[in-house]
């Protein structure tokens, strides 16, 4: 941030009177220009004994598996933007469940909210993915996925299923988990 | 926004090519100016048979009684941000137990985030509190609560408490709901 989105002129990053962090400041409007960490919002479509992967046609992590998810927009609910992102990235409809994973990444200002869910009717490749398809367990790509969030979420997913009983499972991913991650992808 | 907070020239409101809802667009550096959802996180302090509340200091709803709770910062996760406000509106030391509420506001943007906890020793009114007390259920102020999200929060947790089981829940507060509860406050 460089300049004023009120006003258009220049800012300053530091601590506001009153305030303990660093703001992107306004000195010719008074605007304090806040920042804050994003959700990306996803389900875990489930048919049967599979699951529903997308393949990733953009960057980053292009060509690489993952559960349709994608940041919330302002104006809608966390569930309505775990289904418009189904929908988006693998033209399927689905039943929600409840939220399953929630996983905060500090380092780069994300919280993931995955929701278990039931897949209804049939499912294609949206305009973000190359190829979608149904897994069971032995077929999961765990070398090809996207993000140790999804990782993450598949392991909680085959953990739980044989227990019939799926909590909230809530987690930080750090920079090392995921330096780790990506380091042998 | 009026103008680009990377370039300082005047923005426009239009849906991007590929896209499919309005942002605020530069034309002169091609920048996206992406608007999401903030999380508010907090916690339901609990000590013995009571409750923590706060009264307000600062606007919206100043005097009104409220659970510590505010916007979640970058770089922190969304339990570090729920025992910060603790910790910044009540002087209070916390530690957490699971999510408890999951609502959402997509009038006003918001995700709410409220955490059971336990309080530790003492506690004292921070800066945004004019007083912080611990309430009985027959005590708490249930017509000067502070919002919405407090009153639904509180009142799962009466129903939860006998029962020993304190699911997650997930609900959305619309405008109706909103209307209703400022205008009988």
């Amino acid at each position: 941030m460089n300049f004023c989105s009120q006003c258009g002129e220049k800012v300053r990053f530091a601590v506001p009177e009153g305030d303990d962090r660093s703001r992107y400041l306004c000195d010719a409007c008074g605007t304090i220009h806040y920042q804050n960490p994003r959700i990306v919002a996803g389900t875990l479509p489930v048919s049967g004994s599979k699951v529903l992967l997308c393949k990733r046609a953009i960057a980053p992590r292009k060509g690489y598996w993952t559960l349709p998810a994608g940041y919330m927009e302002n104006a809608e609910t966390t569930q309505q933007a775990a289904i418009r992102e189904t929908h988006e990235e693998a033209n399927a409809e689905v039943t929600l469940a409840d939220l399953y994973t929630l996983i905060d990444l500090p380092h780069i200002n994300q919280v993931y909210m995955i929701f278990r869910a039931e897949l209804v009717g049939g499912f294609s490749a949206g305009v973000e993915s190359l190829e979608v398809a149904l897994f069971d367990e032995h077929e999961i790509p765990w070398e090809e996925l996207a993000f140790p969030t999804i990782e993450r979420t598949l392991r909680h997913f085959y953990h739980d299923r044989p227990l019939g009983h799926f909590p909230l499972h809530s987690s930080t991913i750090t920079p090392e988990d995921r330096e780790r991650y990506f380091g042998s992808a």
